[in-house]
């Protein structure tokens, strides 16, 4: 057996990491990871400090989507604690982040001592991090350390969900004994099960006059996007995405029928989805908000639906036939299609934009978006009437569009886009948030600044939680009005803006295009009664309805 | 029986709430709890919008400090989650909050569905604040649910901690059966032991030639700084305070010795302390914080050690014997001073301040505000640096200074000041925090603004983290230099002040006692190597062990 010792625990996590394609690693350091920074400083790894540890995971969550495997480094107790909500929000979107935590060394929790950042037992972190990463371990015995990393790191990448290291202070700079790597994981396909499941699919779409593939967020978080351009090109098969899978396909392909969302959806794709008679659901999650609360009119007899790890077709299903080998086989085995192609629908624009002294409003601004927006940019949308918003916007290229879309954090924009920028770094961010949520964590725009990154704020102002507003309004739902374009006074440089017209947007945007030494934000200030055209799509689906 | 039917559980637990002395509840709206919030603003009880749930949270830590309880009401996962870290610091300082959950519908909930803001199995979010909280409920059951919030109320105010509350959206109108309250809990003192406790500790007392009094937190959290006062005043005893139990007793009372911190105490109060033949510690915690890393001298052999239910006496336990009883005993049972009174020490000053062209220092800052500080503040202090300066502070009144001194949060100090002074309406806040801790949630300043309160925000501005550069200087510890005193140009109403220099700072002060209007801050540009008295007698201490 070929072991070979790791010059120390720190180190070889650090290692590990950089195999598997971390670069940088976001968070705030403290007394109990100092230890760990400072080995991290004198690695190849590089350390991106934030404001806040909250944000250090909505960075390393988004760098986790654009790379592969993302990782925060914190404190014990008031650092790791305070990842919690976005790294269940990693979990709930299988983004694959690690969490480093310090903590009080081996030695010093003998006797149970009141150490500072202490909540509780000292096991208790790590049984609240159980409950939302896929693994959890605690690196307090250094026979063991290394397997631990590399399982959990396995994990992270085989699961693509957050997974939880948690180095005691003392066992930073100890030796770890290195084994050989665990064997690879056996869970393909049950191949007798996947040849039937393709077989009948094949029969089904043998039949079918209108067959459509709807793509969903799985695609992306399995890497599948190339797999399903391959069956798309090969059968010609139209496909719409679903809000959580926006992106997952290049939304100028020519076989792209835009964003079905029930309700919310535009009326051609509803109509295309809708009168579908066979749905290849390929990597979608059914959550209510990607039928659009619940309004997608989609008929489980005429479905088959592939998830991870099993195909189901109307009312049985195939276990154990694996998302990926079921799109591959399906590629080769065309045609799926035996009608005519169908026309994409056509981008949303904005004519005659800007048109003097008229007031700016969500749709135009998103028409006007589509036209500015090239293949250089990765969008980061918050959430709220922001993201319905987007169900309208035409992204270039595959999975350049991140977002909270299914487990819907508000503020996670801004934090993402940063880790989405550093992993990215031929890419610049175009980041779309609501006031509420820019309150949340904007001031993370100072991160940008410090690092001379470049992304463009478009901030949807309209003064208060504007999605609540339209399910019951109340003084609650109002907020402070804050001057978003003066944030450069108080950290920079940073270009602002404010912007209450189609023409200040337009000289305010193509200030913010030009410059690319500093970040840009464009308070776009809207009418608060204002909606996008996919919430006045579910506001008019629900009035006809009651 | 006599069982009236509460009108709705929502109701219920707003009325509880409100015959608790809750008077406002703080949060951010969200779907999952918007029935609710719509039930409390047509209640008595007013809802306090903050930007962030965390901040929301601290501000309820900083309300229950100052009222006896706090209360903060959220949304499901994305709202909960995002409190964990200030829950859980309210759990480790003994804060009683009350966390208010909403949930999806018990009706919503079966079928397992995929629902926005879901990351888990729905038990998942009470199992997380299980472990950060001393009773946790999910109201689904309309017959129990009075009798839960009875009872998590009970415990939130028995325990002096916080408590969880989870209210599935679909319950919240529904009516609940309202029941007899329950039993008192019996949990006085063992007479006997009691007595027996007293009566060893008097004989110790007159023994001895030099006894001193350390008060700590519980006395605070307890609410016995009344009779603290009187064991005092009676007896003649001179009295210390731990760091986290600053302020328990008045900082101007004739007895009172200063903070004893180990190494950091003033000379005077560490020597007065460390050459005691007898240590009354009195709610005392003996955690790394208050006992100085460590560096305090102080012999177990000669202490009687107070705690919320126990007496320990040099080695041996008298159990079931509580904290107040014993107070109340020996303040009965004087005298317990032998000799003559020692002299308070002299609070720390800065003679001619300002000194023209004098660059500001820690310790000459806090020098002019114990000249400047009057009974009508509150002073609340975040962590780092300036939490160790506040040693040489002097608070009037008893328990006007809060802190998370012993969780050592970062990022506590303006939002529990919020909290506090919406307590304490004829109270201002003094709020001291560091530059790295301001930029985690000093934006919570705009709901001063907004609201119209009047704190002073002093940023003890030196540009990095460092307490840390103490610990391990690294290019982490740089942080981004902002201009806090521009903070006004983003939101508003705002006197903002930046000062370098000594004549600065008085001109800013001056001007920041004026303004009655809104929040002023002064940006104190430090010496990024300048640290307060504490930190320098640490320092010296230290650098004479090795």
């Amino acid at each position: 057996m070929n072991t070979q010792n790791a010059e120390s625990i720190g180190q070889y996590l650090l290692e590990r990491l950089y195999a598997s394609g971390v670069r940088d690693i976001f968070g705030v350091p403290g007394d109990y990871i100092l230890g760990f920074y400072d080995q991290m400083v004198h690695s190849p790894i590089r350390h991106i400090g934030t404001t806040r540890e909250d944000t250090a995971a909505f960075a390393a969550d988004g760098y986790a989507r654009c790379s592969g495997l993302g990782a925060v480094a914190v404190t014990y107790g008031v650092g790791a604690l305070n990842t919690v909500n976005a790294v269940a929000g990693a979990y709930a979107e299988s983004s694959p982040v690690v969490v480093i935590s310090g903590a009080p060394g081996v030695d010093e929790q003998r006797n149970d001592p009141l150490l500072h950042h202490r909540f509780g037992p000292f096991t208790f972190q790590r049984e609240i991090f159980e409950r939302i990463t896929c693994a959890s371990v605690v690196l307090n015995d250094p026979v063991i350390a290394c397997r631990q990393i590399d399982q959990a790191l396995a994990a992270a990448r085989h699961y693509s969900k957050p997974v939880y290291i948690e180095i005691p202070r003392d066992r930073v700079r100890v030796p770890g004994y290195s084994m050989p790597g665990p064997a690879p994981e056996v869970c393909g396909s049950d191949e007798t099960a996947l040849a039937e499941a393709v077989a009948e699919t094949m029969e089904l779409g043998e039949k079918s006059r209108s067959p459509i593939i709807v793509a969903g967020v799985e695609i992306h978080r399995r890497g599948l996007q190339g797999v399903l351009v391959d069956l798309v090109n090969r059968s010609g098969l139209p496909v719409a995405a679903t809000l959580t899978g926006k992106s997952v396909i290049a939304e100028r392909h020519p076989a792209y029928l835009g964003i079905y969302e029930g309700a919310m959806s535009g009326e051609y794709t509803r109509y295309l989805v809708e009168q579908a008679d066979l749905l290849l659901m390929l990597g979608v999650t059914l959550n209510d908000v990607d039928t659009g609360i619940y309004t997608a009119k989609l008929d489980p007899q005429h479905m088959v639906r592939a998830a991870q790890d099993e195909v189901v077709i109307s009312s049985h299903r195939y276990p154990r036939v694996l998302l990926k080998d079921f799109l591959q086989a399906l590629a080769k085995s065309v045609p799926l299609r035996p009608e005519k192609f169908v026309a994409a629908p056509a981008a949303v624009t904005a004519p005659d934009f800007p048109v003097p002294d008229r007031a700016i409003t969500t749709s135009r601004l998103v028409g006007r978006l589509n036209q500015a927006l090239g293949p250089e940019f990765i969008v980061v949308c918050d959430v709220g009437d922001c993201l319905f918003a987007t169900i309208d916007l035409q992204v270039h290229e595959q999975s350049e569009f991140l977002s909270s879309a299914f487990y819907t954090s508000m503020g996670f924009a801004v934090p993402a886009a940063l880790g989405a920028q550093i992993a990215r770094r031929d890419r610049r961010a175009l980041i779309l948030v609501g006031d509420g949520a820019f309150q949340m964590t904007g001031t993370e725009l100072a991160t940008f600044a410090r690092l001379g990154l470049d992304p463009i704020v478009v901030v949807f102002n309209n003064r208060g939680y504007s999605t609540e507003r339209f399910i019951l309004e109340g003084p609650f739902n109002d907020i402070g009005d804050w001057r978003f374009d003066r944030l450069g006074e108080v950290f920079g440089p940073l270009q602002g803006y404010a912007a209450g017209t189609e023409e200040a947007f337009e000289a305010a945007l193509t200030a913010a295009l030009d410059n690319r030494s500093s970040p840009s934000i464009i308070d776009v200030r809207l009418d608060p009664a204002d909606a996008s055209a996919a919430m006045q799509r579910l506001a008019a689906h629900l009035h006809s309805r009651v």
